[in-house]
């Protein structure tokens, strides 16, 4: 069988291009492996069936031969094992990809998901409000340490690697924000990788059924 | 050269315990591998010097002969490869262990870690108050699934692994909480994996400087 990545069939457009199996898809086209595309709504999220495959019933989750798997993080990984397009063979190169992969998901994640939560789901609230500016230093503070770390690079470290597929994807999620492309190393970092063909191979394929099933309200997943 | 595990010298007792570096000294210690503890304080985390190790200027680091390594989930991936007591030799057992590693620090932990910063650093903030309700939602439902996951079991998967590692340093955030205490399997589950003798050794090695430092103001980390 060919990996099976199980996603959205419908996100609303605020989400078209963030959910996390376009993780898992670009690490698939980065290393060339065909997979097919599983496509669940909400009305499967909470069922014992994919509740057994995806714990938290979130999406991604992925298959293969004798293997389920959960976790955007993970499944990365286990697909960089088997590519040197993502991950070099050297020991010490692959632990510091490793350390930028943990860095994106533990280190800026969260605080860039806060800040888009406020923003995206409780902008009118006087809480919100009250929360941002906190959550925002956060975030600046995070990229000031990226932006610094690029510099005059091309990547995180000396060449792309799964670390830099999964900060691309960080990133993209402040993409209603200007604060990657206030830092012109970030932005054009993001640009770099964004560009990459496998990137927008994995994207094309994301939003395909979101475009196809845009006039079915019933595979709308609720916003 | 041993490994050397950069930590604090001295954090407030609300910090005590939690600290990152905890879970790569529980690592080493599961894997038998003495190690170098490297104490720093809060005018060491800007220097060039330690951010050339740790770019965010946190803690922990990790140097061993040949690789600088930072991010605790990294760091606990790198040495748990090399150590049969954290991760299993089949390649199944090795990518679900994985992926309980990022659900931790991914899934779980950026919920529970603010739940927490509202409850340490903005309890009397009318904004956290206003915040807390959701947050408190979303730690609430990863708890259930986790709960509900452990059930009879005894670890996450068929035995203790570097997933379970972390998941119980996430889990322990809340200790000021009766979140897990509420729920029996989480919290046997949580006690189970904090009575590992490693685990023990961690953290008595992790609190000694603390209380060494407690009367020199000079040793402190500012709160």
């Amino acid at each position: 069988m060919k990996p099976e990545v199980y996603a959205f069939r419908w996100v609303p457009p605020f989400a078209a291009g963030l959910v996390r199996d376009l993780r898992v898809r670009w690490a698939l086209e980065e290393g060339g492996e065909p997979y097919d595309a599983r496509l669940i709504g909400p009305e499967d999220q909470g069922t014992e069936g994919y509740r057994a495959l995806q714990p938290f019933g979130q999406v991604p989750a992925y298959r293969e031969d004798g293997l389920d798997l959960f976790e955007s993080g993970a499944i990365v990984l286990h697909v960089a094992e088997r590519s040197e397009a993502l991950l070099p063979r050297d020991p010490v190169g692959r632990a510091r990809a490793v350390a930028w992969m943990f860095a994106a998901l533990n280190t800026v994640e969260p605080h860039v998901q806060h800040l888009a939560s406020l923003d995206f789901f409780h902008a009118d609230e006087d809480w919100a409000k009250g929360a941002r500016p906190a959550a925002l230093a956060r975030v600046e503070s995070r990229l000031d340490v990226l932006a610094g770390r690029l510099g005059s690079r091309d990547h995180l470290e000396d060449r792309f690697t799964a670390g830099d597929l999964l900060m691309t994807t960080v990133l993209r999620i402040l993409r209603e924000t200007d604060l990657v492309a206030k830092r012109p190393a970030l932005d054009a970092y993001v640009g770099r990788c964004e560009t990459r063909p496998a990137f927008q191979k994995a994207l094309s394929d994301q939003l395909a059924p979101f475009a196809a099933n845009a006039n079915d309200s019933n595979a709308r997943h609720p916003a």
